[in-house]
């Protein structure tokens, strides 16, 4: 039974869901952050997916990465695996400016997460939703 | 026409051909590390190639993954396309094991590469030769 590791669940809020993974958005003010999480039990690793879970983990990620770069018009966007901590199978997805705050450096262990303010993660959620729907994915929001 | 970045080329050792992409070995004794570059011009973004390229590029970066897992019994692998500094499309896969030099960061930006001697580096080219041909993916030896 699929279960969202408690510190994924702490760090993000729920968005949507696609065919295959759960769509969270990170709570960082600092960048436009997505994770995916195949709705899966207990994996780790993508080549612990069946073939055909590994297909849709990556059409999902391409998808709304390619919608997330033209809604925030990126100038990079950033997509890794890593697993390091979090055990449970995610994929970030996230959108780079240069002069951000990490820029260039990758995002992961830079500074402190900014929360966003209720009205501002309200436009943010609304701006992701309208990435995912242009991606042509089917998406249940939240 | 392709041609190698060349902050790729100064940090890298050509390794092999797969079907897609140039496969280079991480000049960093630390961790082994592989890159994996489509042999296409001027791609930035992984949604900038065609769908079968894209499709490729997953096939490849997927498949050599599990491969090299089992090759170094990885304890996580980290699978990452950022291209914030070397703006040509690559897709990093890294071995990482508990206690390595960042673990559980990620490897970008952390400490300074650790160069192989001679021996060591043609070992660590073996056993990568080894991973990639129990892939499954035709391989062209550099």
């Amino acid at each position: 039974m699929f279960e969202l590791d408690k510190r994924l669940q702490q760090d993000t809020c729920w968005l949507a869901d696609l065919p295959l993974c759960r769509v969270l958005l990170m709570k960082d003010a600092r960048y436009p952050w997505l994770i995916l999480v195949p709705r899966v039990a207990e994996v780790s690793e993508l080549f612990d997916l069946h073939d055909d879970q590994q297909q849709q983990l990556w059409d999902e990620s391409r998808l709304v990465s390619q919608a997330m770069a033209k809604q925030f018009k990126a100038d990079k966007m950033n997509l890794a695996t890593l697993g390091n901590v979090v055990r449970q199978l995610h994929m970030h997805l996230v959108v780079r400016m240069e002069g951000d705050d990490s820029w260039p450096a990758p995002v992961w262990g830079r500074g402190t997460a900014v929360a966003y303010g209720a009205d501002e993660q309200d436009a943010m959620r609304e701006q992701m939703l309208q990435a995912l729907t242009a991606s042509g994915l089917e998406v249940q929001p939240a």
